[in-house]
């Protein structure tokens, strides 16, 4: 019990300073008119993949910068570097969640660029970075249908703190179990205001309404300015 | 940095009181003859349809024993509870994985069962369950295919730490981007010794393999008793 007291102690300083952080990036965000964005989810779910089919379109109007979270490596970064936008790897060395000191440290890297849209990508983690205040707007889940219907009743915090979800890998639902039906009642049973986008990075399925949405919400917030 | 040297400190206790706790369970497996398997992968790589799967095969021969982690629901253990096998819920109620005092908790429940073997299927995440031993034999990784090529190299704790990877959805292969030989031999450099299965748990391929292996280390393990 004395551990667990300790722990829940720990951690609940650890959420704190990092609140206190994320409030200062928000206000950096506000200042130079950047909506930026928190993208997680399951590894392999298709966040970076939903990047690269993401940025052709959104760059015809947005300045985009891109904020690539990974243990280890910097190949999402080098994928994304490909398309010509500002983009910084951070590596957590094995930290599960990127957290928002982190973020700030490298947000000077961003400056003077005109950055209309900040799309961070998290770390391969459905549970950890749920946690975890970067700063950002909004929230988005990308999660790859070939993941199972169960998906949002299991892992609820997250679906619960996102402003829109990214059902990936669209293509291949006549391949699985997955009942698209109790996906979408589950998740917005857990949030019915959440905004849900069918989308096959693989086919290009859905790419234009989520890329509208996303440019409209840039336009939104820079209004509210 | 002081925040930072705190939280190293903390975090390096609760894996040293983590340890200490693991070999207690371990010390019970030993001399309960039980070989007790650590089961880890991302949400959805099917870590409990391969149970499913598995379970009929191996009652043939074993008694079987499974802990299902979970953040919340009991979902998967009502699925393996209709197999007819001792199986225990774990709640983490937030957290990103088991620990060997959760583990430590629901031993007594499986006493005098003549268990053989026991299934331990970790919260689903690629992350954190790594670093958290249990008092396991050995760790294995269920991982889908549909993840991409590219998880090994960016994800490479787990792999170093397990003895076997199951390459699940073997059926999808080609209707994905993934690169089989890519993905083989990324794991073979973090892992030469490590035991590959290439399975579908939906169309059946690749089960029998892996289940042969498994009933022959639980023979092993209880042969050095």
């Amino acid at each position: 019990m004395e551990s667990n007291r300790r722990e829940i102690e720990v951690m609940a300083n650890l959420l704190s300073s990092n609140d206190m952080q994320a409030d200062v990036n928000r206000a950096y965000f506000r200042k130079n008119n950047c909506l930026a964005i928190n993208v997680i989810g399951s590894p392999g779910a298709g966040k970076t993949t939903l990047l690269e089919k993401t940025l052709p379109m959104l760059m015809l109007n947005r300045q985009v910068g891109v904020i690539e979270g990974d243990i280890f490596t910097s190949k999402d970064a080098d994928r994304i570097a490909a398309y010509r936008v500002p983009v910084i790897q951070i590596n957590t060395g094995g930290g599960c969640h990127l957290d928002s000191k982190m973020v700030h440290k490298v947000l000077p890297e961003f400056s003077e660029k005109g950055i209309d849209l900040l799309i961070i990508e998290n770390v391969g983690n459905l549970v950890c970075p749920a946690d975890f205040d970067l700063g950002e707007s909004f929230k988005v889940i990308v999660l790859s249908i070939v993941e199972g219907d169960d998906k949002p009743a299991k892992y609820p915090v997250i679906f619960r703190n996102a402003k829109a979800v990214v059902l990936n890998k669209m293509d291949l639902e006549a391949l699985t179990d997955v009942n698209m039906d109790n996906m979408k009642r589950d998740i917005r049973s857990i949030n019915p205001d959440i905004k849900i986008f069918e989308v096959s990075c693989r086919k290009g399925d859905g790419l234009g309404e989520w890329t509208n949405w996303l440019n409209q919400e840039v336009a939104n917030y820079q209004a509210t300015k």
